[in-house]
């Protein structure tokens, strides 16, 4: 067997996504917080299902998108995560392993379905997901292979996980055997709900093991509990060795000791759907970051991806990344 | 129970597409006829999935197509088709019933699972099909509600059906129950490898049983086995009462004896993917058909749902067909 490795592995919910377009009143009706991630159970995920427009299915999954980022742009990927041995799962296994990534975690065979997140977009191009995990929850430290994680440069890492006990568990068996091997340790915050619901947990892992964090504006905010972005920025410089902090069209600030950046939002041809602009700006800076580019650089790729990932629907890359780079790299007046 | 009145009511075979972006090398190395539809089983379609890249799923089906944007446009449209208990099952019928279309078939509880099929959309946004008609298959007779038939204005019938003995006698069932009620029958060839297949039979519908015929230029070609448009025109002039042929970006020519139009191509913002142009061009024509809406207009709405078709991936409406005909009814310089 060939020798494995990896620049980074990600563990996270595998995730079918069902998109539909959405007026704002219909959101408002179903009592879902715009612009965030709910959980749901199977009943609610059908009957919220029965009120939707017609869909598209597309594979999704927050760390999954972003691992099928990071080997667009040429890096070599891993994820582990959960589906069952049905259509959706099929579907989720397919679309990940067609993307180049490593993915090896067996499907459950019995207990509830693979999961999906019915994400309802607006006229304005937000995304508000109803996600029911189902097999997703069934991840454990058993399916955590930790040879694949110790092959990895960057073990990165879903705090979405922490929404079910044996995914923390398998969360922290994979951050363990990170640390054990030398590896860095990744962790994106996923949603400002997500932070309250495990402020303490989060807080005590960005200042004692985590060496790369991502979060946009309002997680940062929720974790340190500060009404400003700026409050945020001055709290985590103290405690995290590199934070990458998204805002939206505004761009992101990386941080690092001493050392900011901040890095402008890429050129945009036309915004349809937010969804996965967040993971694939981790899949741009965690390429760069494992291939050794400044994190001024590292910032700029995940801008990159992240701009091709809103100029369509679903949150996986509908170009060759690679190529989207070189090109963007190299335009005019960049 | 209220009075069942349909504008249209289709069957077809029930198909969730599985659609991926690839070049034209992928597309010959599978053997596939590019721009065609070819028949495969279950085995071929696991291999084929297994050559594909991350594909995105978007409910199909030609004339479930068809039916979803007569239903966009404001018509009263129901559905008849097979899909099997599953996931897949349970996708198509949400999104056909969200669409608005009255859709009762029961599924089936053993058999095959439901019918997908694998499009290859290449550079040029041309589409190449590999089908596996899986659940669609045991279609029969006793599926095709008379009441429902008789309840429509026309009954949409395609050709793909006649790729399967049970299928083909629900298509015949309808047609008769269709006639016995003096309502319009109404074909599509659907393909001219479908044609090519079933030309004796197709040309005996035509000639005296089909009251509406849509076709393409290579399925006209083909059923009359001429080289050119124009012979296949004079040849078809003859037999049947109204006739749609539609020439792709050269637009359709519209036949009722010695009436003819000539119908431009709608003004195309983008081409991304004509998957289902013919599909819903023929939405276009039946809904201004069945709200007597002069030939020419038929054509011109026709042509206008087709280009808001290959404007994006997939063969469903992505807008409002309604307001989007009366935007560019009202058009200036139209």
């Amino acid at each position: 067997m060939p020798e494995l490795s990896f620049d980074v592995v990600g563990i996270g919910n595998a995730i079918v996504d069902v998109l539909t377009q959405a007026d704002d009143a219909l959101v408002e009706a179903q009592g879902l917080p715009k612009g965030g991630m709910t959980l749901i159970d199977g009943s609610q995920a059908e009957s919220l299902y029965d009120e939707m427009g017609p869909a598209r299915e597309i594979s999704g999954g927050s760390a999954a998108n972003t691992l099928a980022g990071v080997a667009s742009l040429g890096g070599r990927a891993a994820f582990i995560g959960k589906v069952r041995n049905d259509q959706l799962g099929g579907i989720f296994r397919h679309d990940i392993r067609a993307a180049g990534v490593h993915f090896e975690t067996p499907p459950a065979t019995s207990g509830p379905p693979s999961g999906r997140s019915l994400i309802f977009v607006t006229p304005d191009a937000q995304r508000t997901m109803a996600t029911f995990l189902g097999a997703a929850t069934e991840l454990g430290p058993d399916d955590v292979d930790a040879a694949v994680v110790a092959a990895a440069k960057v073990t990165y890492l879903e705090g979405y996980l922490f929404d079910r006990p044996a995914a923390k568990a398998a969360f922290v068996k994979a951050a363990e055997a990170a640390r054990a091997a030398g590896r860095k340790v990744s962790l994106t915050l996923s949603d400002p709900f997500c932070v309250e619901r495990h402020r303490a947990a989060f807080r005590d892992l960005v200042e004692h093991h985590v060496d790369l964090l991502f979060a946009n504006e309002q997680e940062i905010c929720a974790l340190y509990e500060v009404p400003d972005f700026d409050a945020a920025l001055q709290a985590v410089r103290n405690h995290c060795d590199v934070a990458a902090l998204t805002r939206s069209a505004q761009g992101s600030v990386v941080l690092a000791g001493d050392e900011v950046h901040v890095v402008d939002a890429a050129p945009l041809v036309r915004l349809v759907d937010t969804t996965g602009a967040g993971d694939l700006y981790a899949a741009g800076f965690l390429f760069g970051y494992t291939r050794g580019d400044s994190l001024y650089d590292c910032g700029r790729i995940g801008a990159i991806a992240a701009a091709e990932i809103i100029s369509h629907f679903g949150a996986r890359p509908e170009v060759d990344l690679a190529r989207h780079l070189e090109d963007c790299m190299a335009a005019p007046g960049d």
